[in-house]
């Protein structure tokens, strides 16, 4: 019996990997703190624990409890442009979490710690980003992805632990957490619309982007561990064609029927073009599903009118608020330490 | 009036710093836990608290009262061999707690934040190591070290933040912690002589390290940040010629006038040759003291006969037992979970 825990499995890229899962015919436990995923996402036969990789005591019993032959480590808090105010949550979460993992996955011998990165480790300028390229990642969220990976090919040389590291980006599709206001446009845009908001970009619109459907990412995470082939290596995965983000403003409004409303806020800290070579991941995992933008968009669109519209929470616990990008300003407390 | 704070104040390197620093005229706070260092090596007119940087509320509120115009961050816990064993610990003490540092720095607008880094960064295979090289680290340690450089930039290009990297190497002399049986061969040499024991190396002794003098690292970090040239860089610092492992024992049981007795362990994963081009700190810092290893070795072995041997403590935390280096084996504790 192949047992596997997909941390971050209510959440959007999770419940997908655990549906997957399943239909492989895994026993899947799935860890998931319910702060961004919805406990409705998971899909039927998954045991569902609720709590955070941060719990390093909850983390240790669940191994001692599943001795899970894989891990599927997707639980992140994935706000990349958030990063820079919320520089030690990111850090606790996003790195701190993965060790408490990886930690466990050494002492129970884990078969294969697939770990989901992000394009953000590689940093600007180094386009088409390809895995051989040595990243050099330029904001807080970036940093915790590749020290987890920089960490994964430690333990893998000196404990033997196998790893499968993904950099996917720009992933959209149906169980996205469309009222996260700070990360992936496409939710925003959907929410937007369904409540009659002005769609908001920041900068002119021009930043291109290659929108990755859902189906191109999650199927290669789940499959991976099969694939010996794909062990102790690194993947760029998702979409090879480029949009400006006005050019999915259009497109996103079309399936919902009105003519694109945009409010252009001020350019935030980002980089303006970002696109990966996906020719290894090709090499190993096939091509992808052939999936466009325009279908996915309207797979995930129709999912949406569906699910209608989700209140956009705050992030409680913003740490700087200096600089903070227009739209998610929030007043410091009045406690606050604040330089004369 | 400069007020500086010290992290890692009561440490070796630390303690170095305080002086300088104090002889600068800087009005000085020192922040350590005592876990590696000494109250009675802070120098007198340095203001002690005792607290580890991992507590935020403890940082918070020293920044808040002493709004510091400079921070020096040396805490670490710098067991680079030990830190695949103590992960989850190392990344706390090391990223989690600069990460709190750099938190407020940001938030009270310090005027540099001066960091000491490793060439642990650099990861094997890069030799001579030069600040130019794009680092990719290969242990736990040096992962927490580069994300820590890494955020530093980040903060610099969102914040403002000015901060200055040191990476210095294999540094000795007065104050060094002897009973560290961790790290520091030549503290651990000392103290193995002034006990009677046999002198441990680990592998065959050829392993070659350029043992850097502590005036040649601690001057030029306490006058780092009235040298505008050093802002915003990264700086190798120490010593260039390199030693084997066999002539540093020769020469430390020199100074203390027996004839080497020397223990072979097996060989631990750790790089045989390291050392740095200095170049770039030259340029800006001037030349070294020119303290030569005999010299540097003499005056150290003074400090030591006077201060005697230290009991070694045995690290208290460790988290994975598998394949820790011969000499620090510990056994697990009864409650550990152990695979079956």
């Amino acid at each position: 019996m192949i047992t596997s825990l997909v941390t971050g499995g209510a959440g959007f890229i999770g419940s997908h990997v655990v549906k997957h899962c399943l239909a492989a015919g895994h026993k899947v436990v799935v860890l998931d703190d319910l702060s961004g995923g919805f406990e409705d996402h998971i899909p039927e036969g998954a045991i569902f624990v609720q709590g955070s990789v941060v719990d390093d005591q909850l983390v240790t019993s669940l191994f001692a409890e599943y001795k899970f032959t894989y891990v599927y480590h997707l639980a992140a808090y994935a706000a990349e442009g958030l990063s820079h105010f919320i520089r030690r949550f990111n850090y606790n979460n996003n790195l701190i979490g993965s060790i408490n993992l990886i930690n466990e996955s050494i002492k129970h011998k884990v078969k294969c710690f697939v770990f989901t990165s992000s394009i953000a480790v590689y940093g600007a300028g180094q386009l088409p980003m390809r895995e051989d390229m040595v990243p050099q990642p330029e904001d807080p969220y970036g940093v915790s992805k590749y020290a987890v990976e920089l960490d994964l090919k430690a333990a893998h040389e000196m404990f033997g632990l196998n790893y499968v590291v993904f950099r996917p980006h720009n992933v959209y599709g149906e169980n996205q957490n469309i009222g996260d206001k700070y990360r992936n446009v496409i939710g925003i845009f959907m929410n937007q619309i369904m409540q009659g908001q002005q769609l908001t970009i920041f900068g002119d619109g021009e930043q291109t982007r290659a929108f990755s459907y859902i189906d191109d990412v999650a199927i290669p995470i789940a499959k991976s561990v099969d694939i010996p082939a794909s062990y102790n290596q690194v993947f760029n995965i998702g979409a090879d064609k480029p949009y400006t983000v006005n050019e999915l403003a259009k497109v996103v409004s079309g399936y919902f029927g009105v003519e694109p409303n945009i409010k252009y806020l001020a350019a935030r800290n980002e980089v303006v073009h970002a696109y990966s070579d996906h020719a290894k991941a090709h090499g190993v995992f096939g091509e992808g599903s052939g999936v466009t933008l325009a279908e996915g968009i309207a797979k995930m669109a129709a999912w949406a009118k569906v699910v209608g519209a989700r209140k956009s929470k705050e992030f409680e616990n913003i740490e700087i608020y200096e600089k903070l990008p227009q739209g998610w300003e929030r007043k410091a407390p009045q406690t606050e330490a604040v330089p004369a």
